[in-house]
């Protein structure tokens, strides 16, 4: 799973235009003020344990919110970060899974998954308010493949 | 090069700190309306070829305003759009030429490079208003390897 955290003023977002792969059933339009915006890519080879993807992603999320003292998260579907994507359904099914991991310690809410969507956010321009994160499965019972996850960047 | 094209509403940036590879003689704030916002990551391998990947991309992001009918672009270096990056020398180097590349048919801004800023920004929403794209050295004299270029992706 590709990750890119943004802590942001705020984030909101409206549903436009549906695309083939579309999650019914959704929340056409909403916002998060002081919040960390968790754009994700849910990639091919995550599929191969999804729920240890998610709870790395998880932990690095939540890490991030406290570092920022961020107390909200919008999960943000983010195709255009990899180049080797999960198929829809498999995406979905990490998406809500990671929702869901985060509701028992953040606010959280997530933006539907495959809409095209209008969106307004402002980064706040911290040092860590941008910060990327590539996650593989394999992380907590796993530690030599844990290395794969990448460092941090800076601008 | 790895290119995220955002067709923007607005895009605002303010320079808050400097990292180490800090650009001197910056614009510390400027904004653009109704334009494309072009995230950009000049990678390692582009450094084979610089000038092709930057003529390359300039014919990239002047297609996408054509077809969607945008007048301006911010060109914005993006670093976390890519796990291996060219120098930061190299970088600056590149995204100078692109500006001058694009000023050419376009009115064009360029954010610094190599400092924490914040920004923000409004994506349109349109099918057509995010687009990603990887460029690779070998591009228009080298038809066989243009192939690494990635399609676009939707959501
Ligand atoms: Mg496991």
């Amino acid at each position: 799973m590709r990750l890119l955290l943004i802590h942001s003023d705020y984030i909101e977002y409206e549903a436009q235009k549906k695309t083939a792969m579309a999650e019914e059933d959704i929340l056409g339009k909403d916002s998060l003020n002081d919040a960390i915006t968790a754009f994700c890519a849910v990639e091919s080879i995550d599929e191969e344990d999804l729920s240890d993807v998610v709870s790395q992603a998880a932990a690095e999320i939540l890490a991030t919110a406290e570092k920022v003292n961020a107390e909200r998260v919008m999960i943000y579907p983010y195709a255009h970060l990899s180049n080797d994507l999960a198929t829809p359904d498999r995406a979905v099914a990490a998406l809500k899974a990671l929702e869901s991991a985060l509701s028992e310690r953040i606010e959280v809410k997530r933006a539907p998954f495959g809409w095209y969507k209008s969106f307004k956010l402002s980064c706040k321009g911290h040092p860590l308010s941008e910060l990327s994160r590539t996650i593989v499965p394999g992380g907590a019972d796993a530690p030599a493949k844990k290395e794969v996850s990448r460092e941090w960047f800076v601008l």
